[in-house]
């Protein structure tokens, strides 16, 4: 890597997974269009043949007189060789395949237990978790031997214990985790002052947020446009909005779109706790106990939020798998559009090239008051050359602390039984589970016993033994 | 109060409650067994006849040949009377009357929510603790102002907001709160002993524990007897006894006793989570989801443990005034025999009459970690002239600090609704209750108003109004 | 005050002090060249005649053509005025005279301790603690009277001392301290930028530093300029400029200007401590033992700073109350110039008019790693709408953490001595500072006794009685 | 190891050390004395030698009829030996040898810098601690590898660095660091309570303290007889004793004695901070500037105590190797009496068999309120079967932790320096010592080249290279 002038050229970039394709091409986009960036982007996946296609469509953008930064793209075959001498190292993985996703996602219903994604808490995303974490220990690891001065980018789920797990394991690593899930409630926000106050063209930036909890629970507690204090208004937007939902800052319908929703989870969450929650319902609704938004599909269809079916996962991803090979032959071109993801702000933010405060995931070192430090809090920090120093959050009232910290010592629980390989211990988290609150003991542990089976391949040196107490 | 020669003579005691009579009988037998104490005990009850009568009956033991400490009681109007000079305050109150306490363990029932005790936790316990912290907040206020520097023990439930809600207050006071629970499990581990090892009348005061969480809730992760570790053996103990439960440590069977039990859910937690925990059955069982212990009755039934109905207490209060009026005029004799509590030994250990070592009940500063600063837990400490000091008692494993966090943050959430008289942040505790887990919040919201029109009078300054959300 | 289309109107400023002209006249200077904001300042000061001299320049303002933001000045006879319906505070007041001050820097001369500024640390900076501390107090209480929602932002010094009073008597202010002697440190290594890479005009701000420690003694341990890491440059330069000392950063030279320097402190400091000391090195000496840079006139000479003289303040004042006089009257026209001080930023991005990061001082919740909670640090913060966030600066290496620790516990005791008004507790902080590190204890205590002689009429109700141990 | 009938059999102990004879012989006093401990010391010294004397002369006791504990002693030639299968590890050594003492004690007097003691702080304690932290943390790997559940106690000074390094190096350890400085203080205040009050042969541990700080500069806060407050008598017998000092509590006269003192330094400590200090005069002494107490030799004749020479040390030496030889051969008889050291009764209680309290130095975990956690504290813990817990004891008064702060983060330098071996970062301590606050920079950093040359021989891997700048 080398700077000079305000631009930074022979970089090195190591990324991880990718074979989930949309990740990896929205980055190829975001650096083709970033003048002041060029270098080296080595792919690494599990499935080597994924990584070469996009070794293809990536170089295949090189000489494009409509590209502003110039990157060469390459394929390797180990972690090893992606990252000996990488600047940054980008993951986007997917832990396992989508047939132990169906499992984490679906098999739950059979004891009336639903999820909207299952990839963060509630029973799918604790067994997510479980095969997640070794991964993520042996990146850590081999992040220490290889680059132990790379910066690292996360965007796998599930993100807090990904990134934990990355600490735990190396400890001086300076890695963050990225999600736009807070992105996503500036948009609403900002459709909210276009509405309310007759402002166009308002942008996610000019929302101004104070965020503090977890990836996906994450809360605002001060928000504002320029002069304006945002919490009134959201009061009167979620009096006008809160029975029939509001539908403007998403792409597609919720009733017709796996992803979508008409925030009215958010919406109830603020009547109950005073505080905007900074995430997709999808994601919020996961986080409280079954009894209040996914009771069953009925309730979810009158909060309006999506289920997303890991079958359409799975169909989706045979669509992209063509697309792939269409544009690794150049087939179809590739278009260039912002992703609206911060990847590359952050980059040119840690290399000196334009300090901005975003949110991010790390260890708590005091950033939320009273959530235990170590474990991974979202909150606003600055990034600036060579830093990213969280900024002081303050405390969450205490009922919202309450409803977050149970996840947090969860997912403390967690890692540790992941650490220890042991099943009683993971257990002992997952029965504490709010989508279980309506479960009896004995049916999480038979709940838990048939999910551990199916992602069993992931559980190396666990004793599985089917609980008979 | 003068102490010279290891005797400390014109002591003064206030005595606040009492009306339950059996705290304030115990107290007398045990000061009348105790030769090196003497002085004053003025007794202040909300019910001046309850306070007068337990002065004559107090009186009648002054010149018995048979009582070896000489003390004065004195009925009085006033708290400030009781507490101007007072060395001691003795705390021991009914918050309300039985009528109230029927609505918060029965009304519940309704709404399929079942307590056994309901004074602690649980919806009971909640309300409850609404109406009793603004009398402990006064209380907290007159001491400030009476008796600054008198030592203050109370037994009232629910111990840990009773005790935060003095702290909260008035910050200097010295209080502590004192509960037999643990005694009870140090008992069981006796007998255990006894059983398992073959050795004859083993003390509980030899039973060493280290003691951490909140009263009711509280845990033990060491225990010995002498050189041997209790854990093993009390491994062994659980396997023998987990199906049929144990009778041998409490007087009455638990089928004929409303506050006996078999120990069966101390023996599953112990299953469960690997630690002992040191409280009876029906104050454990209110602590963890309603699908675990409390289910229905028939649940309870299998556990082993008994459902108090508040219909007894009063039933057992009229026998109680009965006696209470033959001792008041001598027409029953009263019986000197010690009640196993240890107020006596807390007050000669504060004078220096003998240090030592028990669990009590104060704000947390350290003793246990990673609980917040300020809420009340429950671990030994060292008794000592003029202090009391915690001992370093040590973190729970995650996921027992998991149950335990939850209602140590709906305590504080519980404080400070009742010190804003704010009915919703109190309901954001309320519906955060586990013996509420299987209610949606619509069920709760209804149950909540109902408990609280029940206990309307002692709500003063609150806005009661339905939820009409 | 109201906010539209990016102005705020009607703004209400309460401009505390200003006797000693220059702090008031920047700010009318600031403020007259800045479009956005227009208001009223209420000008108090202890001398009303100096408030209203003020009032008469910066009316004078409101019609010139070349000025942009258009302000009415009224001088106002009590605090409570001054305070009420305030939206902003500013505090920049002389405690006591130039009589006191000159007991505070030159008394000590006797006893053989130099000082260069006197007003922060050492025996200089302790009396004037002592005697500024209560009129804080007194500050903070008619803030929460009259004025419990406006921002505070203070100037004086010292600065620790002074926001750690206001926050100790209304703990729920939002007061700032704020300091240009970062500002001067991110300007030399502007300079050096210039010198040794050659770069034109490179501004303070485009030196990014993160920033711990107190006031007048704080650390840089991490400082780029854009894309390029400062600090192997500044060992460079600390090894080029060591010996001759660098004045190319501050206008005058140190030999004739009792204000400037020749950095040869702060490069002793990085070469000892590894770390850039962000202050002038006047102030940096002073927290220093007096062994090392303020032996005596000629040690700091050698040292290349200057020690400025009160009886030079005495007569500086004198020219500015002639030239208050002219500009009061017209005779001399006010000059309109930027004064490089941030106030009018921070007061924009407190109203939501660009969220900017500077150094503010205020209590440490964490900012700083090691530091007691509640003593007042300085850090970067984020100053965004209704906002400042402090960031997470990390920690201080332990030696330098020794250095800066001596002083935070002293100012502790120093504030504890003067809301008990204990002499005997101020002396203890007294004996332990370093500049008096050569001194025995009795030679202490006398030079103490006379220091407070000197300022008692501002130490109402204390008992000075002379130490005669 | 083998637990029956309140007695422990078979019991391992590992004795490292011993060649100072002293310690080993009181050790084998006091177990012969002992009825309900028997089983096998293992003996290692580096000077295999005076290991197998101790063998000899310890193995002598175990026919005496007058000898209750029976052992069996062996001299080991390794460190693995002695600590294979060990209950206990007893530490004791000498790290160096006397001649690297006399550079520590002696040297600094060519600067004008005076030690009484000089193997805790200043000078000569830091270069002290920088030869013997090397040595603890290999004692503690040997630990982790050959008896990491053996609880170890550490007698060696710098009491609180060395077992710093042994936690450092192995954080699950079970050590602690015992002394009987504080016994002292408790002897001095019997001595006071047998003649202000009259009454007969007071025991110090009936003196109850709460004691605080770090060793050898420990503070008591707390302090009673029985129902008797010892801090108005304190007052009392300070003023009684102040200018005379007090000569009954200790067997020498101070002037006679290289370690006896009149107690004046603590009676000026009293009356200047208002705590009781809990060391030896000659050790307080060095905790505080040098124009404190020992600025030059007369000065410390005032205050009344001894400056022990290692001379002194090298002649009492010789006569231990002369008596040791008389005791290995039988030609002098052995004679039991017990040493007041509670090692005994410290390996008792975590065995079992009888807790009890006392003080000991172990890494604060909250013990000390505003000491950082993991700096190695003394306070009081609870010493009882298989546990030491600390007793929460409070906080220091401001001016009082200054100092004692002063010290923690010199010593967390030191630590930090020896793991480094980092010359510069060893000398950012030293020249912060109090002793040396007369000196300047230059002057330290000779005197600190000078010191570390003639240790040099511990240093291995260091650069000393002498400091030219």
């Amino acid at each position: 890597m080398s700077y000079t002038n305000e631009k930074v050229t022979d970089l090195k970039i190591a990324y991880i997974g990718g074979g989930s394709k949309g990740w990896a091409w929205g980055l190829m986009s975001d650096l083709a269009m970033e003048d002041t960036l060029s270098g080296k982007v080595k792919l690494y996946d599990v499935n080597y043949q994924a990584a070469y296609q996009n070794e293809l469509i990536g170089n295949r953008l090189h000489d494009r007189t409509d590209v502003a930064g110039k990157w060469e793209y390459e394929a390797v075959r180990t972690l090893e060789d992606a990252l000996t001498g990488a600047d940054f190292v980008i993951i986007s993985i997917l832990p396992g395949s989508f047939d132990e996703m169906e499992s984490d996602v679906h098999l739950p219903e059979k004891y009336g237990v639903y999820q909207s994604v299952g990839d963060t808490v509630g029973p799918g995303g604790l067994v997510r978790a479980l095969r997640t974490i070794p991964i993520f220990m042996d990146l850590a690891q081999q992040i220490r031997e290889h680059a132990p001065n790379a910066w690292v980018i996360n965007y796998t789920n599930p993100m807090s214990l990904c990134t934990r797990a990355l600490y735990a394991t190396f400890p001086e690593i300076k890695a963050i985790g990225c999600c736009h899930e807070v992105f996503g409630t500036q948009k609403l926000l900002a459709s909210m002052v276009e509405e309310l106050l007759g402002v166009e063209d308002v942008k996610r930036q000019e929302i101004k947020v104070n965020v503090l909890g977890i990836n996906h629970f994450t809360w605002i507690d001060q928000a504002s446009y320029k002069g304006i204090d945002l919490f009134p208004l959201y009061e009167q937007f979620v009096d006008k909005y809160y029975e029939s939902g509001f539908e403007g800052s998403e792409k597609g319908h919720w009733m017709n779109n796996h992803f979508a929703s008409a925030e009215r989870v958010k919406f109830d969450l603020f009547k109950r706790f005073g505080l905007i929650a900074a995430a997709g319902d999808r994601h919020l609704a996961e986080f409280m106990p079954n009894t209040w938004y996914l009771t069953n599909p009925e309730t979810v269809r009158e909060w309006k939020f999506g289920l997303t079916p890991v079958a359409w996962r799975k169909k989706n991803k045979q669509a992209l798998v063509e697309k792939s090979n269409q544009l690794a032959t150049g087939a179809e071109p590739f278009e260039l559009k912002p992703t609206g993801e911060e990847g590359i702000d952050i980059i040119k933010a840690l290399l000196g090239l334009g300090e901005f405060i975003t949110n991010v995931n790390v260890p708590n070192q005091g950033q939320v008051r009273e959530i235990p430090n170590g474990a991974v809090v979202e909150t606003n920090a600055v990034l600036s050359y060579g830093s990213v120093r969280p900024v002081l959050a303050g405390e969450l009232p205490k009922p919202v602390q309450n409803l977050v910290m149970r996840h947090v010592m969860n997912q403390e629980t967690t890692l540790q039984a992941a650490l220890q390989k042991n099943k009683d211990l993971a257990f002992q988290a997952f029965v504490q589970d709010p989508l279980l609150s309506t479960l009896k003991p004995d049916e999480a542990i038979k709940l838990f016993d048939e999910m551990l089976v199916n992602t069993a391949r992931f559980l190396d040196g666990w004793n599985l033994k089917v609980h008979t107490s």
